[in-house]
């Protein structure tokens, strides 16, 4: 079966998967937990393959320790399904009950989009994640993992697969999509993939986006700015910017970009620049402050540059109107934040900026599904339609309109022999 | 200044405009409606040039009526702008607040989408319409319609433009483009106009769905189905199924195909078949309906074909699985019926078809933003991703994260320093 026959029997299927009760698609979570555990042996002998294949083929280090499936992260991915088991259902719940006329009844109700391609990095714990979440919001999903966790993902597929369809649910729920060749079929399946989500690096994610007619959901680039303004207190601010840069610094939610408010400069960079000094992080920044340090002027392709490396440039600005119109020209609206004592400015800031993330006096580290406590996320959008920011469950629902009727004619309203009435029994906007 | 340029500037102001408070906008909206009713006699003079070269044109009668803007329409559009400023503000409106540890809060808020671009078809109200929809959800709007109302558009931009920045709102509001060409250049906009909402021949939207890189929110086909179940009544399903064939033949929501089970033939048919001749309804029907009645046999083409025309194709099914499968199947997920008295079948119907809207015992033409008691719509979507079905005020919304700290980091959670622990104080998940 190619990938496009696959599709498309899925899509068939996805209203059978949709229609499962919760306690089929908790059971399957909770078997597939136990698999796991039961099998972890057959697991970490696939993983030994999968990093000594890595070794052989000198890739980086930092990717390697990605790779690894140790009992740890056995345990971690067991305890998230549990988590996940205990969130409530979230399918056909209704958000709006409306009489439109006498025995005229809309019910707006929540469903499971359909058929979700998942595309995501080397690391086994994903391809668990994922699938759980895709199971607990009933779609059917497609899984593609990086290629270097490929003898580990064939292992969790099977013993997730297995004990899916075993607690009853359609066979066409899962597929894991092994090749690479295949990305480009699932690309063409338009007509059966209702939504694509693709993890990794920019330039795969933004290739996959511009090419493919189906609704891509995440992010390519991720520059993230923090903007100093003059009520900032230093002591929170070194470590701030510190952690944002540091604690991951290939994330996208790492900070790449200073704006530092002219007041702000002679209190915040002698202590900033010692703090750079000692993580090794190189400045670029613009005259006032690179002729008082020894630093690189920062360029407007500095702006536009996710460094996702010990490197941050510096603008310093007259007002916090000038950073807000700097990040929202310059940044890829992912996660922002304003270091100020001030609530008022505070407030002001994270209204103006457009981004999915506005933050006072915290890392933009934080930027996180986990972190959120929303138990797992499927990734990260910096898109505005759909789920936006870290997405968990509620970003893989959609929802449809059930009108109830008793012979009911538009004619009859259009003639002006009946009149609606619009009485709401219930109604929830947001 | 280029289409591209104006998107840019509008990009930049679409926070300004979403900053604005509720009374400025309801204000905006008020003037405008007062504008319109004022300069009636402007209006009605540049619609008559545009009805002038109609005739010259030899538009046909049908689009020349949508053309026309009569006093009766004034009044429904000053109506309809009265009925949009009574209902609530939907901006800056709380989600979720999440304690995650002491002093860190996560606030999910809405807010405007942005930059919204609406192309759409040569109806003076629907300018009117499109333009209070946006100024009321606080998002800038870029305009484009149908060219055979350019002089009515005109004018009446002209007054929306005038009264809205004279009631305060931000001079890149609002922008007409009036030339097809601008079209093409708006395609292009993906990094400043946030969403697309084309209206107009299914060629059309497809046509911009296939050429731009901006998310697009609408329909391409509009191929729905009745479904006659075998415990229906005769006496509902008979006008249920002309009012959708024929109540506006030409809208995407007209039924064109019937799925009858076979033990509701014999009672169905002879009562349909008189009514399909005194309509002047074409029949292509499958083998055992297309021998007893004087019509051609259906073939897959005729289900796969959106009519928009006087002709219904009907195919006779052994079950509401197989109703459902070629619903599926063939539909554009639009609007589908059953027509049963069977509750619990309508209701496995209704979960199972996966359509934005889904009916039971009324008429397909209810799918609609004004029946379904939305006061307006800016279109209706027949994807998955963000709004669904008729899409309201509430379409035109996204929301943001806010994350208050107080000097937080991410490391001090990361090395296990601290825990977060996630404590609710607001949350509506749907």
């Amino acid at each position: 079966m190619t990938i496009r026959e696959k599709a498309a029997a899925m899509k068939l299927d996805s209203p059978r998967m949709a229609a499962q009760p919760a306690e089929t698609r908790n059971a399957a979570l909770a078997n597939i937990a136990k698999a796991l555990v039961e099998h972890s042996e057959e697991i970490f002998a696939a993983n030994g393959r999968d990093l000594q294949e890595a070794q052989r083929d000198n890739i980086p280090e930092a990717v390697v320790k990605r790779l690894k499936f140790s009992a740890q992260k056995l345990q971690d991915v067991a305890k998230g399904i549990e988590d996940l088991i205990k969130l409530p259902d979230m399918i056909y719940r209704t958000q709006l009950v409306r009489e439109l006329d006498e025995g005229l009844t809309l019910v707006k109700e929540t469903c499971p989009i359909g058929v979700i391609g998942v595309i995501f990095e080397a690391r086994p714990d994903a391809l668990v994640q994922i699938a759980a979440l895709c199971i607990k919001s009933g779609n059917c999903a497609i899984l593609k993992g990086g290629s270097e966790t490929k003898h580990t993902n064939r292992v969790l597929f099977a013993l997730i697969y297995e004990a899916a369809v075993q607690s009853g649910l359609p066979a066409n729920c899962l597929f894991q999509a092994e090749h690479r060749d295949e990305i480009a079929a699932l690309l063409e399946c338009h007509e059966s993939v209702d939504l694509l989500i693709p993890r990794g690096s920019n330039a795969f994610v933004q290739y996959i986006m511009d090419n493919t007619k189906i609704p891509v959901m995440g992010h390519a680039d991720g520059i993230c700015h923090i903007y100093v303004d003059k009520d900032f207190d230093v002591e929170k601010a070194v470590p701030i910017i510190i952690d944002s840069k540091t604690q991951y610094t290939a994330a996208c939610n790492a900070v790449e970009t200073l704006l530092v408010h002219r007041d702000a400069v002679d209190k915040l960079m002698p202590r900033l620049w010692e703090a750079f000094r000692t993580h090794q992080i190189e400045l670029r920044a613009t005259r006032d402050v690179a002729g008082q340090y020894d630093c690189a002027l920062a360029t407007d392709k500095d702006f536009e540059t996710e460094y996702l490396d010990l490197i941050i440039s510096e603008k310093t600005v007259e007002s916090v109107d000038e950073a807000i119109d700097h990040i929202n020209r310059y940044g890829s609206h992912h996660t922002d934040c304003i270091l100020t004592e001030d609530a008022q400015t505070a407030e002001y800031f994270m209204r103006m900026v457009d981004s999915a993330g506005v933050y006072q006096n915290c890392s933009t580290r934080f930027s996180d599904g986990y972190r959120y406590g929303f138990g797992a996320e499927v990734g990260i959008s910096t898109g505005k339609i759909h789920a936006r920011g870290p997405v968990g469950l509620d970003g893989l629902f959609t929802y449809k309109y059930k009108l109830y009727g008793n012979g009911h004619i538009v004619e009859d309203y259009a003639s002006g022999k009946k009149e609606f009435h619009f009485k709401d029994k219930i109604e929830k906007l947001f």
